[in-house]
C-alpha cells in the first residue's frame, strides 16, 4: 500500500488503477450493449483471451469475432455483473487485475445460462492508455436451464 | 487518461470520481434500506429520473415520491447490484456516468422481479457536494416470476 | 468531500480508501477460492464478526475456523457479489465501511441458498496495512431451495 515516492508518481497511481477498472467496465458494457467497434480499444492487437478449457483466443480480432459471434445476436441478452477488482501496478505500464464475476446469458426463446468465474488479466498502457492484453477466465460453476413456456 | 495539469486539479478529480461513486452507492443504500429521508441529499433539486418509457419524473420530491410509493412497503424487499461504474468529468463541477444494474424486487408474499439495466446519469456538484442531476434507467430484460406456495 | 488540507494527505486519503476496497475484494476472493491461508492478512488478530443473530465470533482464528468450517468443502461452491462501497476514513488509521451483498451457496448436490445482505466493517491500518477489526452483515431476505434431480 501507500507506495513511497514523489507525490506525482502516487497520483499517477491512483488515475492508472482507475483507468484500468474503467476499461474492464468498458469491456462488459461493449458485451453487454454489443458495441463491437468501441471495444476494438478494449484491447492490444496481440491480445490474448482464455475463456476456459476450449477457448483460447489469440488477437484481438479473434477475441471480438468470438464474442460477437457468441453473444451478437439480437436473439441473446446477456447481463456481465463484474465486481472486485484487485488492480496491481507491475510496473510503469504493467498491471495485473482479478475480478469476480456472475454473468447471465438469455438466448432466447429458452436457453439461459448462469456463470460464476473469476478473472485473471493483465494490462498494458500504449500510448497513454491502458489495454487488455491477456484475460483468463476461470468458471467456477455454471447452470443451464431449458425453459417450457 | 491522466489529464494534464497542476497535482491539486489531478487530485482534486480522482476526489471527484471517488464521491460520485459513492453518491451512487448511497442511493442504491437509500432505495434498498428505505432510507427517504437520507435520500433527498443524493438528488438536486430539480433532477429528473427517466426509469422507462412510462416513468418520466420531475423534481427531486416526484422522484422521492415515486420510488417511497413504488418500493416503500414493509412487503416489499430490494436488492440492487449497481457496478462496473464509468464516470466522466466534464467540468470542474459537472460529470457523466454509466452504470450496470442487476435489481430484485421480491413483492411479498409471491412476486418477485429481476431486472437488468444500465444507467445514464448526469452529476452537479453544489457547494461542494455531488449530486445527481438526472438519470435514465434502460431495462434490457425483466422477468417476473408468481412463486406457488 | 474534498477535505482540505495538504496534498499528501489528501493522496494518502484516496490510496487508503483503494486498500480498503481492495481488501474487502480480497475478502471476498480468500471466500469463493477457499484461500484460508491468505485469509489470515485480511483480519486483525481481536477482530470480530457478526454473520447473523445466532454468529457472533470473535478472534481471527474463531472468524476463519467458522468460514472454512461451514463454507470450505469441496462439495461447496459460493459466490459473493460484494459492490456499492461507502468508505470513511474516521482517522489516521481508522476506517468505517458499508456495502451490499448478493451472495450465492450452492452444497451439491441439491441444496441452494441466496442472501441479500449489508455490511457494516471497522477497518484499521496496521503497520502500514488496512486490516477488518469488525464486520457485521445484516441480511435482509434469504432464499433456499432443495433441488430435484
Amino acid at each position: 500500500m501507500n507506495p513511497p515516492g514523489e507525490i506525482e508518481t502516487r497520483v499517477r497511481r491512483l488515475e492508472d488503477i482507475e483507468a484500468i477498472k474503467k476499461l474492464k467496465a468498458r469491456y462488459w458494457r461493449c458485451v453487454d450493449r454489443k458495441l463491437w467497434d468501441e471495444m476494438r480499444d478494449v484491447f492490444t492487437e496481440d491480445a490474448t483471451a482464455d475463456y476456459g478449457p476450449d477457448i483460447k483466443l489469440k488477437g484481438r480480432q479473434a477475441i471480438i469475432d468470438f464474442l460477437k459471434g457468441s453473444l451478437g445476436a439480437d436473439t441473446v441478452i446477456t447481463s456481465h455483473v463484474g465486481q472486485r477488482p484487485e488492480i496491481e501496478l507491475t510496473g510503469e505500464s504493467t498491471a495485473t487485475g482479478m475480478w469476480w464475476l456472475n454473468d447471465y446469458i438469455v438466448m432466447q426463446p429458452n436457453v439461459r445460462r448462469r456463470g460464476y468465474a473469476y478473472y485473471e488479466d493483465e494490462y498494458v498502457k500504449q500510448e497513454g492508455r491502458w489495454k487488455k492484453k491477456s484475460t483468463r477466465v476461470v468458471t467456477v460453476l455454471e447452470e443451464w436451464d431449458m425453459l417450457k413456456r
